[in-house]
């Protein structure tokens, strides 16, 4: 009989990860997937550098490195954030496998059993799957157009430290985020730091998106309005440069970067090397700036097009963001419509999303669906918003004669 | 103020690691380190596969791939490990980032606060780290030469339940150990499998050095006379292909695989697809026994030649492992010596090792150390052996002259 750990017993998986396994039957038009789009990754420069690399630098792309990740790539992303009007030193990264290992390891330096968290309604749901390991008391922050609703959340630092839950961490994707879209204003942001300075918590700054902004002023960045040291960046290539690199990066106050170093040696000594070479290159020989415009058009046509489909072709009882930037937009349908339910009847008219349920720390948000233009072409976002405009209208329809009956 | 979590407590980095940074000078012979010597990395082929798949098989290697690893990697693993004897299935394999994040995993998976963990004295020190961060019980058991010492090890489990730490798993590297270089003999493995089998407990059998035999007849693996699905392998790439790929798996029982995958998700989401796409070119395009011979050739001239020196230049007071194969060798000078104060005298002499006593779990073995060969050419062993003969005999020089006084 095996005996596993108590922490083990809420643990489970992703239920995108495990719905993606049906959405990919063909003919099916899936905006189910968060993944970037293959098409923007600069093959060419990849595999020169990659050959070179392995030819030429073994010893530095093919040994162990150091935990923290190796100190070029340190020093790179140095330079790159400050133009995010971050200031650091490379004593401060840690470079992590994409920006997953560094909430998981966040969790395992902040979070006792009971320590509150808090997260907005909805947040990503890999954030939930890292920090529930931990076993923390995860607070749920409804999430209004310009950011988490603040005033709910001073109260809610207040309730929990009341009961016994010792505020921690709070956890935003300011830019773009992943599942809504939506974008914290920069008053939001100041007020944040405020709160956080007020109450002693830490604030973990997710940016996976913020360099995917197809229109708008961009927004400093929390971390360059914080002068306390409180805020820890996380951010990932995944989405500017190609998912399977799995190279992100953990930025914070020199202490806490040092107990996560200590903490990610037990967790897998060292990341890869040559993957980390490949950023390398990429930061100090490739005109990012130049691929990341190219980027931003490629995705900008998937995103008006997909916003004007839902236009075209929702009834009017759905609502939907209109993000300026990310992979993401977030649709909104009448209370008592399951989004999960209606999956089915989706999927029998070829078309797929993920019901927003499982971005909702507390349960709610049944009748909540997040779409992904990232994969499909102008013409199946055309069509395949066609297709869910009849889904949603016969659910609607089916739903009122139930509640009329 | 940070308030880290509870069990940050104990948190300590690698002595090692950090260690390598004063013995990485100029002139300086070092046998300290426990890298793979990347001379044996097969440069040309690994450049060739890296630059095909990210020109023409980008959707595979350079975009997410699923938490368990990709799926030929795991089905070539099935087939190779079929000629270590074990039989497993595709499902029963999850790749992970090196041995290291198995360790993790499956700290994650079982150890609850002190939960009681068997290990050898001395053991692999990433074990230590690894586990450390779930709180359990840490009992060592004395390491003879042909494996644990297996009374010692029942009574310790009984002992250990009687305390109420309940006995969870038991940790061994059965082939030629890091740090000592000792192999486990057919009897002690069977045994080892009984005692497990009657107390029932998880044996963890990490095996990195096994394909790295330079002598002797090969010794079945604890898995393949395991017939109650107790064991779980450990495996990684990093000693057999390049370090730097960060490459390993985890192959046991389908319920303890599922909820490594389970705990992964949260964990790091996934790893690396393009390291992982290099892994299935080398297993099935490459002839890899062909090349493990050459590894085993390489390594064997090495070894030879410390145990050689050590025979030449060591004095009578000192006893060494012989091992069949792996990267180290490992000297015990007479109690009294402490070989982490005599280290300052070897780096005059300009000659390095590791102290032993970070691998053993219960603050013993002051007077041992850990010699890597795989590193220095055959000048480098014969002369820096020599250097170190004379800082032994210096040290016990000194030792008597305190110890007369």
């Amino acid at each position: 009989v095996l005996r596993f750990a108590e922490r083990t017993k809420g643990a489970r998986r992703s239920a995108i990860r495990e719905l993606l396994k049906y959405t990919e039957q063909p003919e099916v038009i899936s905006f189910a997937g968060g993944l970037p789009d293959p098409a923007t990754f600069p093959l060419d420069f990849l595999a020169k550098v990659a050959q070179e690399e392995i030819l030429h630098n073994a010893v530095k792309s093919l040994q162990y490195t150091t935990t923290e990740g190796k100190r070029p790539l340190r020093e790179a992303l140095v330079r790159w954030l400050a133009e995010e009007g971050i200031h650091t030193t490379m004593d401060r990264i840690v470079i992590t496998n994409g920006s997953q290992q560094g909430l998981d390891l966040l969790g395992r330096a902040f979070l006792d059993e009971g320590d509150a968290v808090f997260v907005s309604l909805p947040t990503y749901l890999g954030a939930l799957q890292a920090f529930q390991a931990y076993r923390p008391t995860i607070v749920g922050i409804p999430l209004e157009n310009d950011g988490m609703d603040l005033a709910f959340l001073r109260r809610a630092i207040r309730e929990a430290r009341r009961s016994g839950h010792e505020p921690k961490l709070i956890y935003v994707v300011p830019d773009f985020q992943n599942p809504t879209g939506i974008t914290w204003s920069k008053e939001k942001r100041a007020e944040l730091l405020k709160i956080a300075g007020k109450e002693d918590l830490l604030i973990v700054e997710d940016i996976p998106y913020r360099w995917l902004r197809y229109k708008g002023e961009h927004i400093p960045t929390i971390a360059s309005l914080d002068e306390e040291g409180r805020v820890i960046v996380l951010l990932t290539f995944s989405k500017i440069l190609a998912a399977g690199l799995r190279v992100g990066a953990l930025v914070g106050p020199e202490e806490v970067v040092n107990m996560v170093v200590t903490l990610k040696q037990g967790a897998d000594l060292c990341g890869p090397s040559l993957t980390q070479r490949l950023v390398v290159r990429f930061l100090t020989e490739y005109d990012v700036h130049a691929h990341i415009a190219r980027l931003c058009q490629h995705y900008k046509v998937k995103l008006e097009t997909m916003l004007q489909a839902l236009s075209q072709y929702m009834p009017e009882e759905a609502e939907w963001t209109k993000p300026e930037g990310g992979l993401f937009v977030w649709v909104k349908l009448p209370e008592g419509v399951d989004t999960a339910k209606m999956l089915e009847r989706a999927l029998a008219h070829k078309v797929a999303y993920v019901p927003g349920q499982p971005f909702f720390a507390d349960g709610s948000g049944q009748n909540t669906m997040r779409l992904s233009f990232a994969l499909a072409t102008k013409e199946e976002l055309k069509e395949g918003i066609r297709r869910l405009g009849a889904v949603v209208k016969e659910e609607i329809a089916a739903l009122s004669v139930i509640r009329g009956s």
